[in-house]
């Protein structure tokens, strides 16, 4: 159907940290919201390129050889099989876009680890 | 590569309307942004799926049936098959998510058509 979304509505249904929810499906892609606070695990994702999208506060990207500080407005995209962990000192809001499939701890199973995705 | 796009920057480097410019790939998808304003033509994807997403400014998504306002930080996924028409009474930046294989007048070529996009 054809229906708007708006994310600061969207934003507001939920407090926790690390868990996405799913607000959009579009040729086998995901439009995904989550909030990230303090550190994530490191990651890969074999088979799944990943776009990170800040809509409000910052956090850092952390790759095994550098780390990008993404700033509201700003977006990444963390190539398939390249190892990250984003870290965020405080809330941060962020919009995801990638495959139906994608595992938001990817190759590394833990107490993170969500298996199946609200829809909101 | 992983670097950053900042998207303000990106959308200081054109000033034309309806002619986006692809500044992210991935999964077989682009990340497109574009700026709008007055009326764009009636036209549909017919195997394509497209999310419009307004990072400034507002616009109109008119539909056969009803006229959907988008604004800051609100998205439409617009279905394949499904004729629509961007209105905007003012310019406003715009993000699209769509396969690369999309065209964006759809199945009506005209003046407006860009069979191919630049990258920024």
């Amino acid at each position: 159907m054809t229906n708007k979304v708006n994310l600061a509505d969207k934003f507001s249904l939920f407090t926790d940290h690390w868990n996405p929810r799913v607000v959009g499906e579009l040729n086998g892609q995901q439009v995904k919201i989550v909030k990230f606070q303090g550190e994530f695990i490191w990651h890969k994702h074999d088979e799944e390129d990943e776009l990170f999208y800040v809509v409000a506060g910052q956090f850092n990207m952390e790759f095994r050889d550098k780390t990008i500080t993404l700033k509201e407005n700003e977006f990444l995209i963390v190539p398939r099989g390249v190892e990250h962990r984003p870290v965020a000192d405080k809330e941060v809001s962020v919009m995801l876009f990638e495959p139906s499939t994608t595992l938001n701890t990817g190759n590394t199973k833990s107490e993170l680890t969500r298996e199946t995705l609200e829809k909101i």
